[in-house]
């Protein structure tokens, strides 16, 4: 409908995850009017993202060097490795610092119905470093939906053999929520996963 | 939360108008896994459009010439001219294929809130179209808001003095849509401009 390069930017737009063809529009004519160094910036930030970022060849999760920032850091608990789907999981675990092990990134989960199978995720790299023995705490911290649920329990078995703990994140009711609200599964993993309150 | 790079991208990305945070971050992730040639036809995208991409010198509509393709057009009327906000009100009103004269595009509509007054937006360049006499008819197609109907009301008075048939797109009910669904301004509106049936 447009002449040339607003047409050709829209189509751009259009195609990344999430970006419909009216928010395609409305970004076009903003970045139309926008500053030119704005833009510039938006250009050199995906410029750079492709050429600088590559995948840790530990974990996997998303670094600008050889290894990532946590698997370089000494401080880490190299004894204990989270599982996780993707390096925005490492983000939200970080963000609790409740965590002081290490993570890996599957980049991922078990998904038959997408045609996802063990083999397309970082089973194999997983395995070699829980080969070595050093390793005492599996957290499986794969999404809590089906793919989540099926990965997990995938892992859990191709890890019994070895002399490694192996434990899930506990499913429950969200803090701050209202019990109300919370959906039947939810809740009936909330009364599975109940504590004994020590008063 | 992410090294350099991809933090950069996230933050940039979430500067355009209607990208939150977890949606920059999603894109960020799609582009980082995406064909290095599907980035670079998105960079070089907005690139050209900030290049090339200019504002048509007759009407203020986008186009890449020094003339729009519509004002360059030698089949479209020259004594109509219809006056919109925006370049995406020309494409909506294109679609229709109802009208065959010329644009104005206003650039926005006044509105004191934002501190858009009469002087912000092309209404010198549209009085100085109206000043040769070939103009017959004035359709103001700016939105049916607040801001719209301020603006439309502004034109028609500035232009009162001139020989000019001033027209107002007609408010009424969405064909297609449910008489019961419609907002009581829209529906009196629907009323108030009440057609003879000629059966």
């Amino acid at each position: 409908m447009y002449e040339g390069a607003v047409q050709d930017l829209i189509d751009e737009l259009g195609r990344l995850p999430g970006v419909g063809p009216k928010s395609a529009q409305r970004i076009a004519f903003h970045l139309l009017a926008a500053d030119p160094v704005d833009v510039r910036r938006l250009v050199t930030a995906l410029t750079e993202v492709k050429e600088r970022v590559r995948f840790c060849s530990v974990c996997g999760n998303v670094t600008e060097e050889e290894q990532c920032k946590i698997c370089r850091d000494p401080r880490r608990d190299v004894a204990v490795i989270c599982v996780v789907e993707e390096p925005k999981d490492v983000v939200a675990i970080e963000k609790t610092r409740e965590f002081h092990g290490r993570y890996h990134v599957l980049g991922g989960a078990i998904s038959p119905i997408e045609g996802i199978g063990p083999d397309d995720l970082r089973i194999r790299e997983l395995m070699s470093r829980l080969a070595d023995d050093t390793i005492t705490e599996l957290i499986l911290a794969t999404d809590p939906n089906l793919e989540g649920e099926a990965t997990a329990t995938y892992l859990a078995r191709l890890v019994k053999p070895m002399n490694i703990r192996v434990t899930r994140l506990a499913s429950g009711l969200p803090v701050g929520g209202d019990l109300e609200y919370a959906d039947e599964v939810t809740l009936g993993r909330a009364f599975e996963g109940r504590r004994l309150l020590d008063v």
